[in-house]
């Protein structure tokens, strides 16, 4: 009798610990996938091959003298390729949409609101991130907020590093996503 | 003594099984709102009728050539009201406010950030969502990912369908909002 | 034994309430941080103490007549020093970075997205917040959509009251930040 009763509220213990959200739970990914994204800026001359565009505050109409300093204000759309390895000739497993806006005057840094969308034979369905991003900081970490199809209300967080950049029109990121809430 | 046991393990595994973040949860919504919002979109004659406007991009005044491939770049802000059912005249039970930015240059997608509003005798509080939306795609998903008010902490999947349209200027919109946590 | 069962079954319950995500859980916060932050608006004369600037419908130089009305659109990207008391000049332990966008015609209300980064012997991380911001209700609630560093995987609701304004230049925001899930 006494064995049971001890069996039963150590369990109790530790099933009211894992439910309790205001409690520690175990802090490693139930799922982790790592993708690379290619963004190539609209530069006046690239239309084809532009991935993305400044539209919020232009470099050549700018409104503001604040957007000379780091770009303050530059809100960039995108529409960027994922790949899987770190080669912007890969196939695509699916789009990185979104936007991120340059917000501070003494460095780099952006705020990014944007999604995955992966439509191959591994995964199908979307991932929405929101976060800072202090872009000269060699790994930064964001939020992943949710998620459709595969990822079905998944939650996570997204360390992402900027694998390569050539001056200010390409930038290779790569994003390792781990997911801590599967459903 | 056997029976007893068995309940009890039985029990937990269950118990274990929902509170553990990484593990199937059941999949069925704790809440359900079917709702309409309806865009007005500002087309330079109808400033009173509007409710919403291109202003990240101008059309007539595009600053990137991009915008002329189905709108790319081009950010809307929207204060949409929201009915019961897919009458644009029915009294509305709140508000739909946020952005959206178109963000391909071969297809209409936007990427979405917005809150309901509500304010009627059946609901208080706001619903935020972010996510995707493949346009042209008939039934698209993106996240609930908070809430306050009636809405306190819920979380779930939002799935979006253009209900009706008149050329670019008028969209209906049905939102059936799948409530998946719900404090 | 009745009461070993009694026993038993009452603590099942209350653990499968907790665990089952569409149950009532408690709702008092896991953590709880006030902060201010302190929105200096770009004017055109103060580019050196500005700590935000409208970007999307400029005001000189405006695309739309909507904006007229409450600043409808105008979308507004700030970096704001976030303090742990209402002194302007206290030093700060962090930024509010990230946009918001005035979408009303006939009052002033906001679409905020931004993120307070923090980096202080307290607190190091992110925490990410979205929301609609009705401006002149006295106090408006956001989401806590997710956090990094110390706020990793953190979610809740954040209470926004303007503690002061000048004009429409300078801005003080109170933040009770309040964390239901903190892991």
């Amino acid at each position: 009798m006494k064995t049971i009763t001890f069996v039963f509220f150590f369990f109790h213990f530790l099933t009211v610990s894992l439910a309790h959200p205001g409690m520690k739970r175990q802090h490693y990914p139930c799922k982790n996938l790592v993708l690379y994204f290619h963004d190539v800026l609209y530069n006046g001359q690239n239309a084809f091959n532009a991935t993305s565009a400044i539209v919020g505050a232009p470099q050549w109409g700018n409104h503001t003298i604040l957007a000379d300093k780091f770009h303050f204000g530059n809100i960039v759309v995108f529409d960027d390729p994922i790949t899987l390895d770190n080669n912007f000739h890969s196939v695509p497993v699916g789009r990185a949409q979104g936007m991120y806006i340059y917000d501070t005057k003494n460095t780099y840094t952006a705020w990014l609101g944007f999604s995955f969308v992966l439509d191959n034979a591994q995964h199908k369905g979307t991932i929405n991130f929101i976060g800072a991003d202090p872009i000269m900081v060699k790994s930064r970490d964001i939020s992943v907020v949710g998620g459709t199809g595969d990822f079905f209300m998944h939650r996570g967080v997204a360390t992402i590093m900027t694998d390569s950049f050539e001056g200010e029109v390409y930038f290779r990121l790569r994003v390792d996503i781990k997911f801590y809430e599967c459903w």
